[in-house]
């Protein structure tokens, strides 16, 4: 993964994170992105699921969509994941801060046209986020499909910045009285919620216990 | 609240909401954004921390960042919040989704050129996050506030998507023994971590336990 001169972290650079295998890390805690693109001069920055496989980012939607319509011929996107951690309260109003980590993406997006390649990228999202899932749920029609974009990015132009740990005050600041400290956030999941209809005596997958987010 | 052709919510217009009240619930749940803007054609997308007053948001960062240097003429921006609310499974591989609530801006963003409207705007967000921190922390120094740049855009282009609600099923499906539901996320607030080198016997603040997001 090298670092270009577009994802070289500016701001504060010792929170910059260039090895691949804490990229990888990131990108695999989390679910949901938002994708950059641009029509007519105007950026749109569209929240969406994703899912890893090797150097590759994927996301999906309905080929009808804006974002997939305007991407499909390859064009420029940003993919960011962002997972926020806490806020950071420093005894200085400027001190203060978020404890984060996050991955930048920079490409071009493809479609993927062919069906086979496309129902795998499907599968591969059913199996990140329920492992076993695609052999019990009723699997993609023709139709169903067709009407499926698949985009892919490259990871080849990825950096990710990180934050961790209590607030870094001016030295003089740490006489103050003033509370500081760390107020810690995280993705929760909870226990699964059923579907008002499902069937009597449906048994409740493993997976649904199991799944961890940022 | 107006409903451009550029903010109409094209894909499954039904999730889409265009009321005011709405919009700044969403907007005033979150704490993080993700901003998008054009660099060379080229668009970025990154994740910051943001606050809303009035029919404007905000955010803020460092002078020399490059998101902030590249907008501080005014250019095209979209700013994009999104709570994650649970993960839908169907029981139909292709009606799997997500529940979430999402506010997309588009608009011009400007930099607070006025010391005085800064440090108000700095207030505010102190105000949104920790009610009455600002009277306790050392409040910035003429050099910090140059150093700091505080980004404001109009909500006036702002729509709203939201889904809800447990999976929706083709009618033939709900005969089918596979499970469905909703897997519910939130994002969790956890007690707050003192810095290790908090003075003694400093006293914890009760906005550190009143925080909610999403």
């Amino acid at each position: 993964m090298s670092q270009s001169r577009r994802t070289r972290v500016q701001r504060l650079p010792e929170r910059g994170v260039y090895e691949r295998t804490e990229i990888e890390r990131i990108l695999d805690a989390g679910l949901t992105c938002h994708v950059g693109y641009v029509v007519d001069d105007q950026p749109f920055v569209t929240p969406t699921a994703y899912w890893r496989t090797g150097d590759r980012l994927y996301w999906h939607g309905s080929s009808a969509s804006r974002m997939l319509r305007q991407l499909a011929a390859g064009v420029a996107a940003c993919v960011t994941v962002t997972h926020v951690d806490g806020l950071v309260l420093a005894r200085s109003a400027y001190h203060h801060s978020m404890n984060y980590r996050s991955v930048m993406a920079l490409g071009t997006a493809y479609p993927l046209l062919d069906r086979e390649e496309r129902l795998a990228a499907l599968h591969a999202f059913m199996e990140r986020v329920a492992p076993g899932r695609w052999q019990e749920v009723r699997p993609p029609s023709e139709g169903e499909l067709t009407a499926t974009t698949v985009m892919w990015m490259s990871l080849d132009e990825a950096s990710a910045k990180v934050r961790t740990g209590p607030p870094l005050d001016d030295e003089a600041d740490y006489a103050l009285t003033c509370w500081a400290g760390v107020l810690p956030m995280t993705t929760c999941v909870h226990p699964p919620s059923a579907d008002p209809r499902l069937l009597a005596a449906t048994a409740e997958p493993a997976y649904l216990r199991t799944l961890r987010l940022g």
